[in-house]
């Protein structure tokens, strides 16, 4: 594929995301995510296939995007959780693509894959992390990890309503995150980390 | 209203949540509602005025239901949550609307009023526990309330996906909230909540 086709094929990628986390899979309209791209329907359904296929580009890009910009460190859960919440708040489309998916799709996409991949590869390192005694072995590594990733998310979904926190409040928000996942992790948490 | 027309309404609004927690607002059909309940779609336009209206009515019978089966109890939020955990379990319309209503209609529909009284109520219930040294105070009594609603949301949102907990699993997932939320509410929180 030639530099301008790539150019294209990226230019659809992101109008197709916004689409898609404004409108869901059913609401999407694929003559706005061409005219907004610039491109040509038969462009569109020659680089991509139909707009399934196309959510699933979309989809499986930002699990991608997501994955490779907040690996895990098992010895710093709080941290992770924090870097999880920076991330939800400069990409909202997560949390909404998430959302489509789940409620259109029963989260069966082709993104799912990926979601389950890095999620088996995240609870073994939480696992050993346990096994060290770097992490309490209080909750199940799977459930720990589920706790921590719905925490972080907790404010960007807010933000989909009325009441979401506001740019003044985010450091505040972020700071519970990071004091809660601290409390469930440490070996013997105390009011101590309430300082932070 | 007589009996017949009350019995009417009742299955009106209960087609028409199955319909929404389905669909959302823009892919749910009226005439699917009006002959799942075995009326005419004029008649439900007649009771309930148009889509966004009836989403109006579930929404808000949903919330009044949710909130009059699950008060709070400050000196217990870990049973509190629990509670609303067994409830997402056995309505788990309440999760799919709430999340339609967010992405669909950024919570901004009718049902907010109701949900925000709610909260209001709550968060002084937790305040007035917190100054009363029921309630550790480790977080702003609005982001705690936020904290536990979410995390008893969890596994209904996870069950939205292909990977939600069976029937078999929930136990141990009610235990790890409750669990949870005892570590964020417990002023001294020790490994000793692990043996619940």
């Amino acid at each position: 594929m030639g530099r301008d086709a790539e150019e294209t094929r990226r230019r659809l990628l992101r109008a197709a995301s916004d689409e898609f986390a404004a409108h869901g899979l059913a609401g999407a309209r694929v003559d706005r995510i061409a005219a907004a791209a610039g491109a040509s329907k038969v462009l569109l359904y020659t680089y991509f296939g139909n707009k399934d296929d196309l959510f699933d580009a979309v989809y499986n890009r930002m699990i991608a995007d997501l994955v490779a910009a907040t690996p895990i460190d098992a010895e710093d859960l709080p941290g992770y959780a924090g870097r999880l919440f920076d991330r939800s708040m400069t990409h909202p489309e997560v949390v909404r693509l998430t959302l489509w998916d789940r409620l259109e799709r029963g989260g069966q996409g082709a993104g799912q894959t990926l979601v389950q991949e890095a999620n088996r590869s995240k609870v073994a390192t939480i696992r050993q992390a346990q096994a060290d005694g770097l992490v309490a072995v209080r909750f199940d590594a799977a459930e720990l990890l589920l706790l921590i990733t719905t925490m972080a998310a907790m404010w960007a979904f807010a933000q989909l309503g009325p009441d979401g926190p506001g740019d003044e409040d985010l450091a505040g928000a972020r700071s519970t995150l990071v004091r809660a996942v601290r409390l469930l992790v440490e070996d013997r948490p105390s009011s101590a980390g309430a300082a932070v």
